[in-house]
């Protein structure tokens, strides 16, 4: 038990951390993942995603449970506010990855949190997605994210953040682009 | 109440719609829009979000409720389990934006829908996220979106998915980029 107690740090366990680090330097398959999301759409602009099924590690894997996810546009946007607004799960899927990469980051450093707190702001102007402007994108302008860090030294927290930034699988998408392929079956 | 029913198409209020537009086009900073997320680190890779105020149409303005949301790592990357992963999320927010521009464009346009399901798959090699390899990105390589949709003739249901393409925020969000700016208040 003491060296268990010893092995976690932050609630990260950073002995199977270390030791998955191993397994994939000895075989780089493992480290392959292809994530999922189904949507269903229920009506107007609310629909729901299930996500449930990935696979990683060589092979076919499910989360412990199935999670669905309503999404929809609030009343001024003409929706029924079933949901957040599909933006607003980016800027949660982006704050949720820095989080996690800060926690495991610490925890590798042998550094001690206590808190994290974010806020997660992103500009948007509605005349691109509306059709009212050549000028103006669909998506967010630009996005602001402030952290409040609590823990050891605040010159480690701040390099903890920024090799989080460095590490993060959202903040890379967001900031530089995924190539999206679409396929239609109509019928 | 013939009116109102004929004004509804798909679940989408289209005189609500039409009427929303021309508003904007009569004061163009209605469409300024700023959405958000807080984050509180929970343990290790699990945190939650809760996605409640925004700003829009000249005013801060409130969800119906505010909503939490899970993130963690699965047991196979060294986490609890207790949500699905941030990038799941962006496959969701992905779908839901698409889906929601397909009931909007198809109402307008008069095309009756009957049935919208998508899946969304991101590949990521997570070599990079674990800093393992210099020449793999973060991020995912890439995302393919599969959409099933039944109403009116298949020629139709193509374009709107076309046109939902071209006019979604998230889908602008991962395939182009946003800059993001990162605050941290270490104490």
């Amino acid at each position: 038990m003491t060296t268990m107690q010893h092995s976690v740090r932050n609630g990260v366990d950073t002995a199977t951390l270390f030791a998955t680090l191993d397994a994939v330097k000895g075989n780089p398959d493992i480290a392959k993942f292809q994530f999922r999301a189904t949507n269903k759409w229920v009506s107007g602009t609310h629909n729901q995603s299930t996500i449930s099924g990935f696979y990683g590690a060589m092979q076919e894997m499910t989360h412990q449970q199935p999670w669905t996810f309503d999404a929809d546009h609030p009343a001024v946007l003409v929706g029924g506010d079933n949901g957040p607004t599909p933006v607003e799960y980016v800027l949660h899927a982006l704050a949720a990855c820095m989080t996690a990469g800060l926690a495991n980051i610490a925890a590798a450093r042998g550094i001690q949190l206590t808190e994290v707190e974010s806020t997660v702001e992103g500009d948007i102007d509605l005349l691109g997605i509306l059709g009212l402007s050549p000028d103006v994108r669909n998506g967010f302008e630009q996005i602001k994210v402030s952290f409040k860090v609590r823990g050891d030294d605040p010159e480690k927290l701040r390099q903890v953040v920024e090799q989080s930034r460095q590490r993060s699988a959202v903040y890379d998408i967001i900031t530089n682009g995924v190539p999206v392929a679409i396929e239609v079956d109509a019928g």
